[in-house]
C-alpha cells in the first residue's frame, strides 16, 4: 500500500499548509519536542519543530547516530528491525510529538513510541500528514493522542 | 571525520536562525525548488523550502521513491552509490538549491549536482549548515555557488 506524498511536497503552500495545521493542532499541547524516524519522518518534523518553538530529535536506523544510543528492536511483516535515539535526545518526563508522513499498520510509529518510553518520557501525541484507514494503525495505536490531516 | 549536528537541533532558537539566514543568503537568487538528499538533508531543506516559498524535491537512495526516476551512479571512497530523483521532481530550466547538513569531501553533493544537471535544471546553489573546510568538498565543486553557516 503506497501514497506518493512528493506531490504534496512540490507545492509551497500545501507543504506550509500542512505544518500550519499539524502546528494548530498541537499549539496548546505542551509538547517539549519533536521527534520522528527516518527518513520522510523527517521532512515533516523538522519544519514542524520549528513552528511549535521547540527543538527536534531524530530517530534513525542502526549505525547513523553518533553518540550514545537506545534501541528499539521490533518485528515487521518482513523481518526485524531497529530504530535508535541519543540517549540525551528526550529526557524523563517530557512530553514528545511523533511525527511521520503515513500511518499504514502503525508498525514504526509504535516502535518510535516505545523508544521514546524507553527514555522515561512521554508521547504526547502521533502526527500524520495521511492515514490509511483500513490497514488497522489506529487499533494498533490506540493508547496514544493520534491526529491525521488527511484519511482514506 | 564527523561532526554531531543534534545538538543544534536539539535547539528551538538555532534551528530557527539557521533556516532564516540560509534563507536570507538565498533570498533574491530566484530559487525554484529546493532539493536535497536523504537522510540528515531533509532536515534543513524541508524548513528552507517552506521559507523560500517554493517546493520540496528528496534525493533518495534506489528503491524509495514510488514513481520513475532518474538516477545517477557514483563512486565513493568505499565502493559505489546511486541517487534517485522523481522525473517530475525537477524541469528543464528550474534554478534548483541543494541543501546538506554537512559539506565534507562533497561526494555526495556532486552527485546530487549531475543529476539535476541530467534533468536539465540548473544548479543555482549549493548549502550547508557546516563545512569542513580541510575535506576539500569546496575544490571538488568550484563551479557552483556555495555557502555554509559555519567553517571548521
Amino acid at each position: 500500500m503506497f501514497r506518493d506524498i512528493t506531490p504534496l511536497l512540490a507545492s509551497p503552500e500545501v507543504l506550509r499548509e500542512s505544518i500550519h495545521r499539524l502546528a494548530q493542532h498541537y499549539r496548546e499541547a505542551k509538547i517539549d519536542v519533536v521527534a520522528a524516524a527516518e527518513a520522510r519522518g523527517f521532512i515533516f518534523a523538522a519544519p514542524l519543530a520549528i513552528e511549535l518553538g521547540v527543538g527536534f530529535v531524530p530517530i534513525r536506523k542502526p549505525g547513523k547516530l553518533p553518540f550514545e544510543t537506545h534501541a528499539f528492536h521490533y518485528e515487521l511483516e518482513y523481518g526485524r528491525d531497529t530504530l535508535e535515539i541519543h540517549i540525551d535526545g528526550v529526557s524523563a518526563g517530557q512530553r514528545v510529538l511523533l511525527v511521520d508522513d503515513l500511518l499504514a499498520t502503525g508498525g514504526t510509529i509504535e516502535a518510535c513510541c516505545n523508544l521514546i518510553e524507553q527514555a522515561r518520557a512521554k508521547v504526547a501525541g502521533c502526527a500524520f500528514v495521511i492515514e490509511l484507514s483500513d490497514l488497522g494503525g489506529a487499533a494498533r495505536l490506540q493508547r496514544y493522542e493520534l491526529f491525521s490531516l488527511i484519511k482514506y
